[in-house]
């Protein structure tokens, strides 16, 4: 079968044999993956990663223990907990620290033909959703961590750094849940995304001081946190959602004197993105910049680092 | 009278007029005073300070508005707020944007016989409370603040990191509340005062990972946050309490793929820290290093910037 292999920065496609399926695994046919930004930022060097990236995907079950998941059209969380340890037993195994990770950590991803998932983590399509939609699953899980970590008054003004796929995301997200939300960006044509759905949206512009009480930092740069810092009044929250590889330099002092909190913020629960896909709330067809086969996934990373490129698909 | 004056670096006493007192200000004569380590690093350059510095003090009111504060024994707040912007509305005055600072920003500080204050800063000190011991009203407030931004259960095991003054306060605090304090440091004589309190204390040891879901770092060092985040739970809490100089290079990603909040924390309201110091609950004499007279500041502030020394006392 296809197979995208990522080492040292280079991407290229394999013919390599088909996994075997441990018990209590699914073995999933690739309907359709995304390139994330963590996958580009692998590719960087990330995890010091080597092997098959891809973690946002929706698939076939081919087969499982359990037959009523077999011929179902899925998505899946990607992290596989133990199960076991105290952090799962209170509930949050996506921090297992014994966890492998769909494409990041120890488990082969989604960028290939054929792969497993424990079944516990799959979840079913809803039929309303098209393939090519439902493969935001991931990421809008991971955007709408931020309403099940912070409690954001509905109608509380909202600052959502960056236009990126996340931040993009992560406004939609926000405007669904009442908040009033302001995208800071610098890309015209990205920032009509989420000032269709009801964004206020600020293009390039100078950074208003100590004018929100959340802000959502998703600039990915390094200097996201502290423009974040500077926009939230005493007492505010920054949501922490750009994952930069290495050291980050920060005023604390600035934080410490206003009295901020830094909420670190990464994956999220599926059930809540499938629901806002379901309802038809997150523009995510706009999102869409190209679709490829698996066979061209060099090409298709290429493409996925062009600047003013959104969500690049990959097909099998 | 006399009057320290810091700038550039230098300290020295100078004799200059008593200060007038401004309608709605008391005219404080200083009793006793404490050198803090932010006056420490006003000395290294911090705000650019060039004044008269201090801001821990118990005075006796000399003049005032209000008649029944003349002759009182007194601690003040030391943010002096603008009391009719929105934030000052929202009883956040310790935030209000054009606050003063007494000691730190364009206020006279309470290291000089004579210096003002305005009258809703001023808290009574209970007659069973020394002056001496009064003295650590404003920076037990700080410890005391922690307990007002973060609701920690009682019982928890809470990891404070760094055994300087106010480590040690906050230690003591911490324990005050109920909480399970582990007290890490590197100082076996500073470390006894949180012991007796009833603390567990680690001197100099390896900081055990993800081992905590509250920690808080009074170390006052750059590398402290990265040490606290590493031992904390993932969705765990830091809370920073070291105002450091200049810019903090931190592992982001680490909080980011952990959830971990981060809650700068400065400033307290002195009620919670006048009551633990009237019910005796924080040994507060142990942690006096010395006592000097105003005239020999510049010796004072040599002492307090010595390895292994708490507070040093200046009284006129």
């Amino acid at each position: 079968m296809l197979s995208v292999h990522l080492e040292s920065g280079r991407v290229d496609v394999r013919d390599i044999p088909q996994p075997t399926r441990p018990a209590g695994f699914a073995l999933i046919r690739l309907l359709c993956a995304g390139i994330c930004n963590t996958d580009l930022e692998l590719q960087r060097g990330y995890y010091g990663f080597a092997g098959t990236p891809g973690h946002e995907f929706v698939g076939e079950v081919v087969e499982a223990d359990s037959g009523d998941w077999v011929g179902r059209r899925v998505v899946g969380e990607i992290n596989l907990a133990c199960g076991t340890c105290a952090v799962c037993a209170a509930g949050m195994g996506r921090h297992c620290p014994t966890r492998t990770v769909l494409g990041i950590i120890r488990h082969p991803g989604a960028f290939q033909e054929f792969f497993t998932l424990p079944e516990c983590n799959l979840r079913a399509v809803p039929d309303s959703v098209s393939t090519e939609h439902a493969v935001f699953t991931e990421p809008l899980a991971a955007a709408c961590e931020i309403l099940e970590q912070v409690a954001i008054p509905p109608g509380a003004p909202v600052a959502v750094l960056g236009d990126g796929k996340l931040g993009l995301l992560i406004a939609q997200a926000l405007l669904a849940h009442g908040c009033g939300v302001v995208h800071f960006g610098r890309h015209a044509k990205k920032l009509l995304i989420s000032e269709r759905a009801g964004a206020r949206v600020e293009i390039a512009p100078a950074l208003p001081p100590a004018a929100f009480d959340w802000v959502v930092d998703a600039t990915g740069s390094a200097s996201g946190l502290d423009d974040a810092i500077r926009m939230t009044r005493p007492r505010g929250t920054v949501i922490m959602k750009s994952t930069v590889h290495g050291p980050v330099s920060f005023d604390a002092a600035a934080a410490i004197v206003k009295e901020i909190s830094l909420v670190g913020s990464r994956c999220g629960r599926f059930e809540p993105a499938l629901e806002l896909l379901e309802a038809g709330r997150i523009d995510v067809e706009s999102m869409i910049s190209g679709r490829m086969p698996l066979s061209r996934a060099p090409e298709a990373f290429d493409r996925a680092n062009e600047r003013g490129v959104l969500k690049v698909l990959l097909k099998p």
